[in-house]
């Protein structure tokens, strides 16, 4: 998928490496533990999905403020962070094929990395000239914040609660891509009703990214993805393909999955799960929950002009729900 | 000292209790389990210092702008934010009298409390419209991070370098206090200069503070601080009374101090390392430091008319030396 998102960035390739400047100048410390740290960070650099939607978000709405950078650093200054949290709790070791920072440096360290970038974010957002804009990301930070305590206390005991996935999703995931494509389209002066249309685009999308994130868990190729598969699972974590296959299952069916979910696991148990989770049609109805909202978020971009950024919006909505990685 | 510090809030003793509303509004929550937590958190409340100066900082500069209240939440949720992270990173079980959110719900919830408390901190301070204020206070959670970094890279190697120890705990502590000071006179509507000069009060306060925090940790009661004293050695910190007693120390008791620094340490042997320190001078040195410190930042105040807030600031510069708690 890296050749086609780079096709899918070209209306803001030069913006994205200017982004990397901009994060390598913002984290520059004189202390060599510091600087070595946001080294590490920053070498393992991701899809860069966020940054890449607020900026196509405001060209699509024509804007060429020059803040726009400061989002798109903001953006994904709070989702590193949020991931070098994540990687404390989920005790990860590797992330997009490094080591974790908790893995390298301990749980300490972490948290206060974590802190430092969050902080860094909110400290570029609050120099953008825009009243709106700071108080969006700020509210998706919130909104991260809560629905990862949700998703904490569910923890291991399995539910089958379909709205309570959406909830946590929707603040976990979907927020932080909302937030940023509506402030993509406000730095670019567009009018209420489209910032709330591509407000939408972002949340929509958001969700069926993240429901496909939690599907390659199950059906993932690890060396693709940089990380392990299984790993939800391993933590007990109740995703989208589970809810529905317990929904369907006959009752041997959902005891074994229960059974499953709550016992120690190793490789050939994981794939026996994911056998029956496909034989239930737990994947089937995930995936096509995430064509579904594909569809609702391509659909918000109706309000946009025709244009190259608004083209890729539409092929990134299409990409979400086939991605590999 | 409740009662002194009550008397020298005495001029916002208003705007305070608007104030715990205030944090209860914005961290209100649906969910049972958030809404748990954060009555656990507020329930211990501190000494509310750093709202208590910002909003004696505004109202000695003049000003009643009701955005003051904004800024007072979002230094409380700042300072309660890095405390919940500093109590992982420590592995403390005790707060201000009550089981820290670690020891109760586990570090994964700890971070994520932190986190939710830091986001709900930014959102409240991205509202007030001052262009120079939300970027003060980002400024000063930077700081405190990298601090927060270099401390514990420290770690527990012993080392003898008063200038970072200053360095450690003017971005961990003191960058906090300056940016309350300030921002409480920027939105009073006062002159740079007198910013300025605010800031350089929170900053030489905030300095004394903590050395005198550090002291209290070696010579403090227990039952007063509401939390166990000689953590500060147990984890190997460095403070400077025992930088200054190093200093001084002829090769045998130095090589004591640092033997009872690495070894396993019990009452007996911390109340010994205590008498050492004493005796070496190392804490005369640091409350030395303080009292100096304390005088700096009172003739900070002289930009300021006379008034009920002055006054009580220029108590706070007496108290910061003196408390017991």
């Amino acid at each position: 998928m890296g050749s086609d998102l780079d096709q899918i960035y070209a209306p803001v390739a030069a913006d994205l490496e200017a982004l990397a400047r901009l994060l390598r100048r913002e984290l520059a410390s004189s202390d060599p533990f510091i600087s070595g740290l946001v080294d590490h960070v920053l070498s393992a650099q991701g899809k860069l999905i966020r940054p890449a939607l607020a900026l196509l978000s405001a060209s699509a709405c024509g804007g060429a403020d020059e803040q726009r950078l400061a989002l798109a650093g903001t953006v994904e200054l709070v989702h590193v962070a949020s991931l070098i949290h994540d990687d404390i709790i989920d005790a990860a070791d590797l992330r997009r094929g490094v080591p974790t920072v908790n893995a390298r440096w301990g749980n300490q360290v972490a948290v206060l990395v974590g802190d430092y970038l969050f902080a860094t974010a909110f400290g570029l957002i609050s120099r953008v000239r825009h009243s709106q804009v700071a108080p969006a990301i700020a509210e998706a930070a919130v909104l991260m914040s809560r629905a990862e305590i949700m998703a904490a206390e569910t923890g291991n005991r399995p539910h089958e609660d379909e709205a309570r996935y959406y909830a946590i999703i929707g603040g976990k995931t979907a927020a932080l891509f909302s937030a940023a494509c509506r402030c993509g389209a406000l730095l670019a002066g567009a009018p209420r009703a489209t910032a709330d249309a591509m407000a939408e685009f972002g949340f929509r999308w958001g969700v069926a990214f993240q429901i496909t994130d939690d599907a390659l868990d199950l059906t993932g190729d690890p060396g693709l993805l940089g990380k392990p598969t299984g790993s939800d699972i391993a933590a007990g974590k109740i995703t989208l393909p589970v809810i529905a296959a317990l929904q369907n299952a006959p009752g041997p069916d959902r005891d074994r999955v229960l059974g499953m979910l709550q016992g120690p696991q190793d490789v050939g148990s994981r794939d026996e799960l994911r056998e029956l989770l496909d034989r239930l049609g737990g994947l089937r109805h995930a995936m096509d929950a995430a064509h579904r909202l594909a569809g609702i978020a391509a659909a918000a971009l109706d309000v946009l002009p025709d244009g190259p950024a608004k083209a890729s919006l539409l092929l990134l909505a299409d990409f979400v729900v086939v991605r590999t990685r």
